[in-house]
């Protein structure tokens, strides 16, 4: 087992790991920029080093500084956290020639996934289904008809060289075909001086659902059933909960069949994520794999009982996985308390903490690395804790997270719990029945 | 169901009490005192009722004020929580006069088990082991060995009138008998003017282990399995544990059947505990029965995921149990954190809490009423809040326990935090071998 560990990150998934680590008998390094000196996470490190002043191109994503910082203190391997160099090939790489280990995916590994093209590639030559489409461009309407009566409608066309919905048509039936395809091709050569068009099956009423998975050196791996991700803002994720309201057993098992397909295709080590999207009919299609460990976690912790990060290091250390899967016990859901101002397009709210309250009691698990008198910089991501309660049914959860948030108190800044708050008493949230669009066309202003 | 619940407590249990009833959509009533305007209780609360000023006789403990404040807020129950009025009989039955539910025993079930006596005699017709012993006083010696041979050696004899430990003799073979006897005998008349003798088991190397059993109203009784509360300063548990780390899975459905047993002899209605010496051979005996909930529920609910508060509320509703038994998926440590000075003799240290900032992260719970700038009125209990970590092994859970003590941070007070951190990586503790005398030659000047 490592001796010491650096962590390569800040905020709440810093102190996440250091936790571990601590429990594990485990010393740890803490870096931190100059803007996040009184943060928590380097107070409760063994040792902290200075690796620079923000922004994160001058600290935490300066790989020859956190190298170094780990040769001066010993460190023997590096946690990545998630965002900055958590998914960058280069920087796994650098830990391998400095004889570092790095806690997470391998240089080939990372660079694999990371490119859209490869990974979808890989996934389909490993068995898991993907969006179907077009490989490349379609010669003809002819060849475009003949594609979507074998991929099923509806389905989209979409100009190469599009962008801002132009040159794209949603295609429900053959019909309408031919009428589509030569307005979108007009629109796309009228717009990008390109008529470059191709096509992708239409996903009906898509929800994002993630497999958690972990593998380890032995080339095997394990699945922890998935998390639902739906309740999303311009692609970023606001509220996880598992299990999914709408996956069935049996859908569980296909889809945590498939994820770990794919990681053992590639000899995924580490944990990692399988993001999918289901359609209304229960298809689903992969959607990227992220080589790291993710925000939501802690839900998926909570129903399974498995604590995830000394999961990847005890995988990162060369010991094997239980090798049986894990199945959600209670129902959880983390809501992601952000400094913005939901009632202004979430506009960042960074500023001195002056009051703060967590809630308690029976279910309730706070991750956060703000305390009261807490200035929180303005560099860096705005999430400044996860809320995550467990209980036994969904509806007991959704009850318990509105007492939870009732209870908290964040004074100074602005922060997304009003907007949490909402979303708890909101009909299509509690139903279960929405997709990722569902936020696009919800009325923010109830929140003035 | 109940509409609304009148709280006739204060402190971390009325806010435990106000949580669950959130949770179940039941509006609450706080009551307080003039020195707890500013607790958490009456903030959370859907409405609050002054009923007095301290110390507790003249407003926590006055049954008029509270069945005023009841029937003022048209409350349909009162939960009386532990302590102040939770087990007293007249209470109770004045709530049944009210026509207020008293979500705890009725009044015959609170007087039977009070009284030591006949609580005693009613475990023993029911067939629940108690330590054996003579009944009444012992007429000469000999009736006296005859007895000691039939319980087992070791015995203590002690003096009727006796105290502190004056005309009490531990005798461990039959031959040590008659000069023991003699030598009591007359210590007793000397100190006490009486020389009358009675016998008892002496449990060797005891711990002390409760069983938590919920009764329905249809008599039927379940149990939780056990809690640990072994480690005790003068009778005071400090630290509480599930599982027990000497009750195995076949002496756990022994103790587990005996507390069902008594509970459903007396047709027990709602939450309790009945508590057992356990010997160094696994004979366990009846110590008393607590009729209401405990300080220490948290660990059984962290352990069977199970609300034990929802379920005294639902009991009490005349809602049916789920007729099986709970068994612990984890193990759960609790530490109680009194406003205390554990270097001086556990003196009562309140006054204003002047920074705050609790543990958080995977399998830590807080149940607490304090916060930052809170001020802890002398009047009171000196347990300002509980902290409860869960884990898949004890070892892991003593190591995590230490890790959320750590990060724990209470300024303007001394805490028993220092203590608990001591205990954490104390020998015995950690072997899981120790009695509840191990605190008795415990060493405290260490803490200083």
């Amino acid at each position: 087992m490592f001796n010491k560990i650096l962590i390569a990150n800040r905020g709440e998934i810093a102190l996440r790991i250091i936790r571990t680590c601590k429990e594990m008998g485990i010393k740890t390094v803490a870096v931190y920029s100059k803007a996040d000196a009184d943060s928590l996470h380097v107070r409760f490190a063994d040792e902290a080093v200075c690796i620079g002043p923000p922004p994160g191109k001058d600290s935490y994503l300066k790989i020859p500084n956190i190298i170094a910082a780990a040769e001066v203190t010993n460190a023997d391997a590096i946690h990545p956290g998630y965002g900055f160099l958590s998914e960058n090939a280069e920087f796994s790489r650098v830990c391998a020639e400095n004889n570092i280990k790095f806690i997470g995916a391998s240089e080939e590994m990372i660079s694999k996934m990371g490119d859209k093209a490869t990974a979808k590639a890989t996934m389909i030559a490993a068995g898991v289904p993907v969006v179907p489409g077009s490989e490349g461009l379609l010669e003809s309407a002819e060849q475009g008809m003949s594609l979507a009566k074998e991929i099923g409608y509806p389905v989209m066309i979409k100009a190469t060289a599009g962008g801002g919905g132009k040159g794209m048509r949603l295609i429900k039936e053959e019909k309408e075909f031919k009428k589509a395809w030569d307005s979108a091709r007009q629109e796309a050569a009228a717009s990008f001086g390109n008529d470059g068009m191709y096509m992708e099956k239409f996903v009906e009423e898509p929800r994002h659902v993630e497999i958690q998975i972990v593998g380890d050196s032995n080339g095997k791996a394990c699945h922890l059933s998935e998390r639902d991700c739906s309740i999303q803002r311009r692609h970023q994720k606001l509220i996880e909960e598992t299990p999914s309201p709408i996956v069935s057993q049996e859908l569980r098992e296909k889809m945590g069949a498939a994820a770990i397909k794919g990681a053992e295709a590639i000899k995924y080590e580490g944990a990692g994520t399988v993001e999918f999207l289901v359609d209304k009919h229960g298809d689903f299609f992969f959607m990227e794999m992220n080589t790291r460990i993710q925000v939501e976690h802690p839900i998926t912790e909570e129903v399974t009982d498995y604590d995830l990060i000394k999961e990847q290091i005890k995988v990162a250390a060369g010991e094997p996985i239980s090798g049986r899967n894990y199945y959600p016990q209670l129902h959880s859901i983390e809501v992601r308390i952000n400094a913005e101002d939901p009632a202004n397009g979430f506009r960042p709210s960074p500023g001195k903490i002056t009051n703060l309250h967590f809630p308690g009691g029976h279910g309730v698990r706070i991750d956060s690395h703000v305390y009261a008198g807490y200035t929180i910089p303005p560099y860096y991501d705005s999430m400044i804790g996860k809320l995550i309660v467990s209980a036994q049914t969904r509806e007991e959860a959704i009850i318990k997270m509105k007492r939870a948030l009732e209870e908290t108190v964040i004074e100074g800044i602005k922060t997304t719990i009003p907007f949490h708050l909402k979303m708890m008493d909101d009909k299509a949230f509690r139903s279960g029945n929405f997709t990722t669009k569902y936020l696009d066309t919800w009325d923010f202003s109830v929140l003035k």
